[in-house]
Formats: structure tokens, C-alpha cells, sequence
């Protein structure tokens, strides 16, 4: 007789914040993780109340929670995280498509903090590592800089090369701003396409103003690309100044699509196409990040145990 | 030649957040306080943005937010005791007439977490001492039990007293359920009135069922006095056994109004008068507060000054 088979690998296990679901799923069965299952509901006060249904003792866990409008869903997600704690989880990792905060990177005012690095401190009491995609490293030079965990920042790049190869026939990619240059080049760079940035003077949240235009070649498509697209004003000032030069529509390529308001309309109606990456669920998701995403989250369920880690929320 | 007076008090600076403003400036005038003026608002993708425009620097601080619906005011609260403590705040407190997570006081199920206790920590690490009224303290016998800082729980009976004595004839107190034997009590103690309180049994957040009524004689009103009247379900169902027991129609008094949904409504149409105290802002506030909060503020502003208290958020 021999004895059956044990598995020594600890059992990986995936839980959804709400809003998250079709994203966790698609996650899960690469990862070989289990779906948890976790009550995520509100008292009349509005309270968060939360219980985590799936028993998790031993298990690697993963949260997936996209963290856009972030305020209403940190304590839900942090009392999720406990539960888990509680339940006797390994470790609790965070899975985070769309990181919060990560654009208030200084204080340019006095009475302004630095948001950023606040926000990263109530994370990093409640979790073991964090997986993001394409956070918004501007003056904050790496994650690590804030988070003190494990972190591995996906890089879209790829993905939205790929697309970009795909679908446009000879595509000029276009920075709205001096920001955006760290992406459009790394897309340029795969796609070996030409590509700009533009000079950008943001006169307040909602009015933008674009000088000088680079030359584009004739037949080329302008592809503007960026990370975070919310009230959409950088990307439709670019496709105004483009429209007045008398060239074609561009097609609008984002990584996350934050979509304020009326934004997505308007920039539909000024583009050819808009088109986003996947961590914000959204009708403008082309782009699918599941493989790297699966990858760098694989990697954090198998980072070695140490021998303990302190976490206190 | 004389020095000028030189006041050795140091300043004293309310800040009110987003829908406190009016119960600030009442309290700051008896303080003594300057009103500080900060701005909160929010970016297009919900984040929160906080900046502090009054120059605090070894002022005693306090913050006003009263902590109804309290996900979405976390953050921002958090964001300007930061700021607070940064423009070099001698100490900053909190005033938080309705105080939030005081009913999660205990893990019923598995999978489920003790909110109150991990909400304090989340306080505890921001402020320096906490002002409340009537916190829900049930399975959480006292505030020190989880805040880990000089906290004051302001107690609403006797001015809710007062305004019975001033306001029905002959009282007949009430108290809807078990837990609310500590307010009822208290109050009748005060006004010298019979009391009693019911039996209930919860069958869910929206069905409630009351057994048994006391015997209340002739020419009483009845007066249902209660901590928390969030959906109402309690004091409708104590409101219907009245009625049906062929009684006058109560007078519902209540310590805070969170008020969900369409209860204020439904809460009138079954009582006589529904009456909170101003602790969360409402129509029905009738009685005020402000005196025994005053007296409990400027205590914690005068509280000797230690040697050092770290606050990390």
C-alpha cells in the first residue's frame, strides 16, 4: 500500500471585493486559486459588514479589490483583510489593478499632505504583498518608496503594444503630456513605432491647454496613449489640437479607465476609438492584463515564508 | 513700562468636517476656539483632497465629524489630522458626537470581525483624545476597553430629560428593547417617571417583534426612548404594540438620527413627536447638546501636556 499523494504546496485562494468578481475569476483558474466567498453589505448607518464565508487556515489569500473611488471601499477591504488575518490565513496579499492616492506625490501647498504615502501606510498594515498595474510613478520614483511589502507594478506596455500592432496599420504614438512620456516611449519602444510627447499647461482640474504639435508623417494614425484617463480634459485637448492641424481622429489608448462624468462620451466622440486595459472594469476595455497580472500575483504566493510578519491594522 | 499680557493658554482651533459646520461653530464660541478652515474635496476618481488653510502650530486642535456613514468620511478625517499634526498641531482630538462601529461589538458568526475594536485602531493612531455622546456600549462594556487614548462619552439623558420635563405632562418611559435599559433608566432616574422596557426579538435588520407590554396607567403618555433610530423597526414595532394595546401614540426620543431610508417618515406617522438630540444634524433635533459637550471638550484641551505621543497613521 502506499500512501496517497499530499500536496505540500499551501492552497491559494482568491477573494473578490465587490465589483471585482468577473476579474477574480478570470484570475483564479491560471492562478489554480480557489474562489472565496465573502459577504461584503452595509447596515442602515452605513457601516460596512463583512464575513468571510470560504475557511482560509493555512491558505495563501489574495484580495482583489481595483481601487479607484477608493474612500468608500478601504474599510470594507481592510475589514476583509482582518477576516482573513483572523481565519488564519498564510498570508494576504492585495491585488490591486488600479492603485489609489498615487497622484498626490507631494505637497504643493502648504496644509496639503502627501496622500500617497498615507494611504500606502493603512496598507501596509493589512497586507503581506500588493500587485498593481501601471501605478502612476511620477515623483514617488517606485513603490517601494512608500509600500514597505513585496510589490510588483505590471507593466501594460506590452499588452497595449500588442493591440496597438494589431489593430492600427501605422501608428504615431502621441503623450498628451511630460508625464505620459514614460509610457508612450516603453509602447513606442516595443511597437517600433515613431512617437511624441506633448507640452501640457493644466490651468486648473478641468481646463487644459496644449501647445506645439509635433510632425506627424502623412498616412500615420496618431495613437495617444496614457496611464490613468479620468476627466479625459489632457486626452481631448491632444485630439482638439490634432483636429485643428487637420489630421485624422486619434485613437485614445489608456491603461485606466477612471472615466469621470460625461468623459468616456466625450472622448468617443472626439476619437476614432477609445480603448483601455482591463484593471477598471469599463465598455472601453480591449485590452486584457490576465497573464501578466497571473504571473507577478504566482510569483507573490511563492515568495518564501519568513519567519513572521506582523500585521496590524 | 509694563510687558504686554502675554497669554499663556495655547489657541484653540475647532475644525468642522464636510456637514458639521453648524454644531462647530456653536461649540467654538463657548470654547473659545478660532474656527480653522480647511478644504476637502474630492478629485474625479473619488479620491480626497484636504488641504489645511488655518496655520495650527502648538494649537490644541480638535476636528468635528460625526461618524454616520462612516466609510466615506474616514479618509478625509484621517487626510486632515495629518495635515493638522503636520502644520504642527499640539495635539489633535476628536469630536465625534455619534460615534461609528460601536454595534459590530462582537463576532456572532465565524468568518465575521470585531469592526468596533479595528476601527478604534484606526483612530487611536490618528488623534490624541475623543470626545462622544452615548456611544452603543453593549458587549463593549466602556470606550477605554478599545480606545486607547483620554476619551469623554458625553451622556445625552439629561438634557433628554429636561425637554421631557419641559414637554409631556405625565411620561411614562419606555425603552424598546433589553439594550436600551441603560438610556431609559438613566432618564426616568432624572425626571422621577415610571419606566419599563420591552422584550424584542430580532429576526433580521428589518423584522422585529415585541412580546409583552407593561401596565401603564391611565392618563400617561408614553415616551419610547432609544440610543440609535437608524431603519426605526424597534421603536415601529413598540409604537404598534402601543397602539394596539389601544394607548395614545408614543413620543419617540432618540439620542442619535441616522435615520435610513424613509424611517423619519414612517417614525412620524406612528408617533405623536419624534425628537433627537443634534448629535448627527436632522430635523428632528430638538435637544441640544452643546453645554455638557463644551464641558467635555475644554477638558480634554486643558489635559496636561506629556512628554511625547507618538501618532503614526
Amino acid at each position: 500500500m502506499t500512501a496517497p499523494a499530499v500536496s505540500l504546496a499551501p492552497q491559494r485562494v482568491l477573494i473578490s471585493m465587490p465589483g471585482c468578481e468577473e476579474a477574480t475569476m478570470r484570475l483564479a483558474i491560471p492562478l489554480g486559486a480557489e474562489l472565496g466567498h465573502a459577504a461584503v453589505s452595509h447596515f442602515p448607518d452605513g457601516e460596512s459588514y463583512v464575513r468571510l464565508h470560504t475557511p482560509v487556515h493555512e491558505a495563501e489569500v489574495a484580495i482583489v479589490c481595483t481601487l479607484d473611488h477608493p474612500d468608500s471601499k478601504l474599510l470594507p477591504l481592510l475589514w476583509l483583510a482582518i477576516a482573513a488575518r483572523e481565519g488564519g490565513a498564510r498570508r494576504i496579499g492585495l491585488i490591486a489593478p488600479y492603485l489609489a492616492y498615487m497622484r498626490q506625490d507631494a505637497i504643493f501647498n502648504m496644509g496639503e499632505i502627501r496622500a500617497a504615502e498615507h494611504f500606502a501606510a493603512l496598507l501596509n498594515r493589512a497586507f503581506y504583498w500588493l500587485v498593481t498595474v501601471d501605478p502612476h510613478l511620477h515623483r514617488i520614483a517606485q513603490l517601494s518608496d512608500v509600500y514597505r511589502m513585496p510589490t510588483a507594478a505590471v507593466e501594460a506596455a506590452p499588452a497595449i503594444a500588442a493591440w496597438i500592432q494589431t489593430h492600427v496599420h501605422v501608428p504615431f504614438l502621441i503623450g498628451p503630456d511630460e508625464e505620459s512620456k514614460q509610457w508612450v516611449e516603453h509602447v513606442a519602444g516595443i511597437c517600433q513605432a515613431p512617437w511624441a510627447t506633448l507640452a501640457k499647461t493644466r490651468h486648473s482640474a478641468s481646463h487644459v491647454e496644449i501647445a506645439e504639435l509635433p510632425d506627424i508623417p502623412p498616412r500615420c494614425v496618431p495613437v495617444l496613449v496614457d496611464d490613468i484617463v479620468s476627466t479625459g480634459h489632457t486626452l481631448l485637448a491632444a485630439a482638439d489640437l490634432l483636429r485643428r492641424a487637420g489630421l485624422p481622429q486619434p485613437i485614445c489608448v489608456g491603461v485606466h479607465a477612471v472615466f469621470a462624468a460625461d468623459a468616456y462620451s466625450r472622448l468617443c466622440a472626439a476619437s476614432a476609438d477609445v480603448v483601455t486595459c482591463d484593471t477598471v472594469a469599463h465598455p472601453s476595455n480591449q485590452i486584457a492584463l490576465t497573464e501578466p497580472l497571473v504571473n507577478a500575483i504566482s510569483r507573490m504566493f511563492d515568495l518564501p515564508l519568513p519567519v513572521s510578519k506582523q500585521m496590524l491594522v
